[in-house]
């Protein structure tokens, strides 16, 4: 059996990464061989990425890190990711499911933060060898339903940002949505989680069929 | 005034950090104001990701870093190095000499490593924003030079590889240096450094006169 590759997308607190466990679990119990994981920080290098482009903090400068900067970080996080987990465990016929892939940067550095988009594409193909996932879950939420989710102190540089981005973020999972239709499965996460991951597992396994 | 940009490049032992740290004396005794700089880990962020680059090893896996990420690393690097210290003073009209730049990355990866230059091209033009230095001094030595100046058990890994790569990695620099003959200097390295710095020094006088 070839293997099968499905990446989860959605902003902060939309509920996709309970589903992806979910997912994982279910196709465990039914006998397949899965791979889960996640970016950023799939790898022990991309930990270490993750770490630098989140929290980095200068001693001696002012200067954070620069937005192309962290855009190379993140490229290289998930070269390495592509490189040492996803592709050796497709190559073995597994199932790859990972927590964030190329949509999560084109919609938050993109669509977000208005990064340019051509250039950002054009990275995401050498850092992945255009490697695209077979399927896509986007598990949308509404920004009210992530604010109401989103723990008191617990934000990161990433989840402290403001509302427009997450809107903006938001609005970018739609047009990628859009332009890749096949590819994409969009799920609205703001229902109970037995009813989302029932419309989950019906397009898993279409797809798997 | 405004600013002008210079790189030094060559092979390693080439002795172009001798004569650039020259250059910037010579050009400071003169009354310019001069940054120095370097690459990679010109900045903190860079530190950290040369180190990364250089020497890392996972605690609980066999992959070092895949070569696409290592690209990314001194992208970013490059990055954080443009917007952090060269932009802002080329902005201030000073005069900034760095040791390696993007011809590095052509002439090391790219010709050296056999990684797709266009694709390297590409990451280069995003990384800098297209900003290219006035003049490139590429100190020219041949291997046996090169060899000779090597301390033994000083080679880091940049430094152990075979020596077919370092012929490959000047061959590039050649390419390089005759894609763009007005922003190149090639000298000859293998006579003294007073000679060798003579060179430079009317060369750079007479591109700032």
């Amino acid at each position: 059996m070839a293997g099968f590759f499905i990446s989860f997308e959605g902003i902060d607190k939309s509920g996709k990464s309970t589903q992806a466990a979910r997912l994982v679990r279910y196709l465990q119990e039914a006998g397949r061989e899965v791979v889960f994981t996640h970016e950023p920080g799939g790898t022990e290098l991309g930990q270490e990425l993750r770490h630098l482009a989140l929290n980095w903090k200068p001693q001696n400068s002012q200067s954070g890190v620069d937005p192309t900067a962290e855009i190379f970080l993140f490229a290289a996080d998930r070269a390495q990711h592509v490189a040492e987990i996803i592709q050796p465990a497709l190559e073995e016929g597994k199932i790859v499911v990972t927590d964030r892939y190329v949509d999560s940067t084109l919609a938050y550095q993109g669509y977000g933060r208005g990064l340019d988009l051509d250039q950002l594409e054009k990275i995401q193909q050498i850092a992945t060898g255009g490697l695209l996932p077979d399927l896509t879950v986007w598990v949308d939420v509404d920004l009210a339903t992530s604010r109401g989710r989103l723990a008191p102190g617990g934000a990161d540089r990433m989840e402290s940002e403001d509302d427009a981005l997450f809107e903006s973020v938001r609005e970018g999972y739609g047009h990628l949505s859009l332009a890749s239709p096949n590819r994409f499965l969009k799920v609205d996460g703001t229902r109970t989680i037995d009813d989302i991951f029932e419309e989950i597992r019906n397009g898993v396994e279409a797809r798997l069929a």
